[in-house]
């Protein structure tokens, strides 16, 4: 069962909007193992829109087409459609009576151009638009020696489309054809492991039958995708679950969520768990910690602040970094990262605070310490650890990675685990780096079991 | 002269990634007035993209490829773009080479499979790709009666594409086809005034012949795109630039720059030149000015520092806040941010000091202080000014919008100019809002002309 997902709007291939619409109908064709072979996008343009339409019905079985559904002269998706599948246009008036309730409801009345929208293909179902003045429409199309065609059309605004998506043409597709398997998937968010070693500790694990794995670098995570087909949601529910506990338990404390929650979200939602507060002194990373972890609601109960130190008076003045060591070890330090991180904890009166200082670039390094260079410490009752890294990104990426590594410590320590070091990659050919530990920085004065 | 954008890959047909290539690429074809009239997506497959490469020589000009062109045995682009218009493989020599220095410059080796990405079709000429690994290719295919088609092959990871298009490719389509239209075009960026405001006031303007205006939100800027045809580059430039000067007249300050330039860049740029410095002391905006401007490159010559003050007491501890005054006044209250900008300037020595305090939402809000309540105060030698300000956004733009306002005063009083309120709105029905004035606190200490 193939799909083609088919745009038109001028707009789209003048570059004013980035069409999210693809992806959307994509995923979710996925859920009933449909696959979209083919995106196309075409102009509000008759000739075009009919060929891409005969086109369409030639290579794929289900047709989403959206756009072109309101009601203005360059609107044409309905009339087009009509044409090239030779059926006559006629009135619905079932629907005139909504779009006028519809308007009634803004308490306006309805512009005359507006009764375009409740004309359809003779033979073409309508799919209600529960917050859109254009009603969808299923056009099923004969072709020979196959099953007919089901072209969907549906309104581009992508919270209409969204939804009638869901409620009107999901449902269909499944009532219309059968054969479809059902679907589920998750995704496991993980840090500190590259994308290939990722695949590799995963390979060799024994999943249940129809479970399949994909991987996908956003950086600086890299997250793994598991999808699970079966005959009934139930079982796919039940064999996702089994893949989900297998993964997590050979990934361990790689995988620190799943879903849209961020890591970020994840800290926060564990330090005020445990009941623990967190604060920050960054320097190289200059506010990012502190704007990552307030960006999430709810962060005022853990987060009691932090400094952005940026010069060397601030390390001095706010967070009583000795002027000495300033002078001997230099700002970008190991000692430096440390006392900031102490100055932090204390003066904020937190269980936690992070600390970073580094060269993020793309100028500002020297031979002895090159841009890339970063010293982060985390320090807690326990004491402090420590470590220096090595980036090799620009400066926008070596900020947000040292960030994620300082985020991550936070987890770790509240799981009681140790402060890994991360093996970064991404799957940009050339953006791969990885960390480098220091030996002679690897030992933090904590006691941590 | 047409186009065609032709994207290849699985990943985008399963949904996994939103194709924003599509909409960057027509957009700036529209800068050589090239009309991208076709936007097509096929999976990593021979048959497909056979079809859709002769489709796409037979209904466009100029074909834009992008994806398909790493190492692996997926990577097909090259491949069957040689097959299908019947040409060789060659190795180039000097890609190789490059190749294996790109890698060296990580200190790693090139793995044997990494071979391929030298290779291209025999007379096509090879794109440079200097952040990347996959060099592009353009190949000029013969055609009957017509010019030959332009195929422009390039890498699907944004960064590289972007750079690709803008460096290698433009050029080579201007180059080899004359016949279009010369285009110059420019963003010029505003903050602080409204869409349909802006459209009004630029309504009456006189611009030269063969100039367009467009409008376009981004959150929390309003950006007016300048486009200028004509029959010669020269000529195009000096009508852009009539009409950029007209423009900038009309709006005045509202105008912080142009191209890529955002209001941190311009601010950190503008302190640069004036030799003047600048801290900040954030709560409800939790470090996203101090990340903003640390962002910039170049920006520690400026940026001091700052505390992210979300506890009370790091109002107190760090920046000095009199802890009356935060039981008096409570800590989202207008005194309480003069008292932390004034605490920032004195304690990091700056010229300047910014600091915020509010209720960004999405709970945390009262009857007397509701979410989206918000003081900003800038602490200058002249004195502080400070404003209460009132969004009504969620949390992520009421926290953005704030840092743009704060930022935007550093701006408006290295210009000499009045502290204004921003009347923001977005082009998104519904999430209309505009900052008011409360005249209770209108009136800073400052004594500035």
């Amino acid at each position: 069962m193939r799909a083609e997902i088919l745009s038109i709007g001028d707009e789209l291939l003048r570059g004013e909007i980035v069409d999210t619409n693809k992806s959307f109908l994509s995923e979710r064709l996925l859920h009933l193992d449909v696959e979209a072979r083919f995106h196309s996008t075409v102009a509000d343009d008759r000739a075009d829109i009919t060929e891409a339409l005969l086109r369409a019905v030639a290579r794929a079985d289900i047709v989403l087409v959206s756009g072109g559904l309101g009601p203005t002269r360059d609107d044409l998706t309905i009339e087009v459609l009509a044409e090239t599948f030779g059926r006559k246009l006629v009135l619905d008036g079932a629907v005139l009576t909504e779009l006028r309730a519809f308007f009634a409801r803004f308490g306006r009345e309805m512009a005359a151009i507006n009764e375009k929208q409740a004309w359809f293909p003779e033979g073409a179902e309508v799919l209600a638009n529960p917050i859109g003045t254009a009603p969808g429409t299923l056009l099923e199309v004969e072709r020979k020696d196959r099953e007919a065609a089901l072209i969907f059309c549906m309104p581009g605004v992508p919270r209409e489309l969204h939804r009638m998506m869901d409620e009107q043409v999901m449902p269909r597709i499944v009532q219309k054809r059968r054969a479809i398997a059902f679907v589920r998937a998750t995704l496991l968010r993980t840090f500190g492991i590259g994308e290939s070693n990722l695949d590799e500790r995963l390979r060799e694990l024994a999943l249940p039958p129809g479970v399949e794995l994909g991987f996908r670098t956003q950086f600086p995570d890299n997250h793994v995708r598991a999808v699970a087909r079966a005959a009934s949601l139930e079982e796919a529910d039940e064999k996702l679950r089994a893949a989900v506990a297998a993964i997590r338990e050979r990934l361990g404390v790689l995988v620190y969520g799943n879903g849209e929650e961020t890591l970020e979200a994840v800290v926060v939602r564990r330090l005020d768990e445990g009941g623990r507060t967190l604060a920050t002194a960054e320097s190289c990373t200059g506010g990012m910690i502190a704007e990552l972890v307030t960006a999430v609601p709810g962060s005022s109960a853990v987060f009691r602040g932090g400094v952005v130190a940026y010069a060397n008076e601030a390390k001095t003045a706010l967070l009583g970094v000795p002027e000495a060591w300033l002078a001997e070890h230099g700002a970008v330090s190991d000692p430096v990262a440390r006392a900031m991180a102490e100055g932090a904890r204390a003066r904020f009166g937190t269980d936690y605070a992070l600390a970073t200082t580094g060269i993020a670039g793309p100028t500002g390094g020297t031979a002895d310490k090159p841009v890339g260079l970063l010293y982060i410490a985390l320090a807690t009752a326990d004491g402090t650890e420590s470590r220096e890294l090595f980036f090799a990104f620009d400066r926008e990426r070596n900020r947000r990675l040292g960030a994620q590594v300082a985020l991550d410590w936070v987890r770790r320590h509240l799981l009681g685990e140790a402060l890994d070091l991360p093996r970064v990659s991404t799957s940009l050919p050339g953006a791969r780096s990885e960390a480098k530990p220091s030996e002679g920085h690897r030992s933090g004065t904590g006691t941590r079991a």
